[in-house]
């Protein structure tokens, strides 16, 4: 049994946990940020006080024996003329959940067992906490849905990215995800946006400590895409870089997309100033093994890490 | 098309309506009570202010397209260790929802499209209320769940029973429930509880009045079983005159069970002093039509109706 880690947010998260679990003798617990600001997550924060549901929930389907039948119930959105336009059920179940219980994770496990999840999914902290980015021109940007709007040329580049308490003096780490860090013999960060989900993990009082400490080797799955605003003109070398740098410690594997996209698809990404991820090196970097592997799913016209691909290539790592 | 309404409460309707989902060229319209004070139901009652979803959710369910994957996740019970314990996601979805849309209805209805129902699923009312039934030995019994208690022996028989309510003058009949009433073709009432699942529904103010107007056929399912406390020693004929007289009005169909039950099976409920009910009367009673069929299912040791052979003569009645 083989202990898997992974550590995201967001829809990059539900694919590569969809592929691993079906993989056969591992343990999964997926570390999830907690600073989603946007949609029926941001309304809910502000609206009800909870910590954001969206991107834990997701990962909630993604372990769950039952996923097809669940994300057709949980994933829904409402359609109607009162509040609940624009919400779906599992956001707003995973609120009361954990209202109800009188904390976040408690509410998280209720789900989980109602799933029939395999493995555990873990907020990283249970602090509420606004993401904040200083960028280079002196200016601030506050809150992740904010970040993640892609809007490169009106605003200068991210310098910085930190997190702001709301009420606590520190954001906190949830103390079992040091627990699943210390025992996890690998590590899977990404895919997911660099700035607005995979950093705001390590940003956590205690979690870069824990992650320098860790015999687990870390394997990095790069995004398909650069996003506007955010990683622009950034090659793979330097989302390798930026992550070190917040992780405090260096990758032993960076998963890049060498799978060939159609030309009609790519379209609306040009409009939107996203490029292909592209890296010079190759194999063996420093120290860094770089696999490089069609890992991409387009079917449908959107651009996707691919869950089955994904999962076997960790397969073939562990 | 043929327009029918259901009126009932708890598990009884919950058959008859599963039964009734597949039948064609039919409009379904689910009356429910809004009594239920035990359980899960009852505690989310007292301690978030809700109406009781128990019932509304199993007639969700019941009609429900997705109703095998829906039940998996919405009926499994929480096993464990905070206030979550013995409720069930369902429960807590309905409360959430209605609470968040600023009233019930819309939480029902809510739901409803998360489930792809067929039919709608109306409260009889959205007032709140404690049923009482006023006992031939002078005592009181207050609320659905201590009325619903098989001890007969202990305490006097069922005279009266009446709906107080909690903030208003009158319990007040939630508008569409009269106008599905009006425009039915039939109305089928039960199986269930006589005093605490179906009478429950006429004593909410102006329901009584519609049904002695409507021109629709109403169809009685009579219990398998009687109840001891409520209903012991009752014939057909004694379910029949205390519905007619709640309802102000004659019923046209009478369905009662000529199945015959596995003595082993029968044993526990003996135990509970209840018994298989019985009738006199045949095929055509002062007007109305007796249909003494096998509706019996009692695989799995427990005595309930069976959805197909109970769809499969209202479809011939209709």
């Amino acid at each position: 049994m083989k202990n898997i880690v992974t550590i995201g947010g967001g829809s990059g998260q539900f694919i590569l946990l969809s592929g691993l679990r079906d993989v056969e003798n591992i343990s999964i617990k997926a570390i999830v940020s907690m600073v989603d600001s946007g949609g029926s997550t941001g309304r809910l924060r502000d609206e009800l006080g909870v910590l954001p549901p969206g991107d834990i929930l997701k990962c909630l389907l993604a372990l769950s024996t039952g996923r097809e039948y669940a994300r057709k119930i949980l994933q829904k959105r409402f359609v109607c003329d009162n509040r609940l336009n624009g919400h779906n059920a599992g956001n707003m179940l995973l609120s009361i959940l954990s209202q109800y219980a009188g904390n976040f994770p408690d509410g998280v496990r209720a789900l989980g067992e109602v799933l029939s999840i395999k493995g555990e999914v873990l907020p990283v902290t249970v602090d509420k906490a606004t993401l904040v980015a200083e960028l280079t021109d002196g200016g601030y940007l506050f809150g992740e849905s904010v970040i993640d709007v892609p809007r490169g040329n009106t605003r200068g580049k991210i310098k910085k990215t930190y997190l702001v308490p709301h009420h606590a003096e520190t954001v906190k780490v949830h103390p079992p995800v040091l627990k699943a860090i210390k025992n996890a013999n690998y590590i899977v960060v990404g895919p997911g946006d660099l700035f607005s989900s995979i950093i705001p993990n390590f940003l956590v009082d205690g979690v870069k400590n824990e992650i320098k400490k860790t015999r687990a080797k870390i394997i990095y799955v790069l995004n398909i895409m650069t996003k506007f605003g955010e990683t622009d003109n950034y090659w793979g070398e330097d989302f390798v870089y930026d992550l070190e740098k917040a992780m405090g410690r260096k990758v032993d594997y960076v998963i890049v997309n060498s799978g060939i996209i159609d030309k009609d698809v790519l379209k609306p990404y040009k409009k939107q100033k996203a490029e292909l991820v592209k890296m010079h090196r190759d194999k063996s970097w420093n120290g860094r093994t770089v696999i490089r592997e069609d890992i991409v799913n387009f079917s449908g016209g959107v651009i996707r890490h691919d869950e089955d691909k994904l999962a076997e290539i960790i397969k073939r790592i562990i």
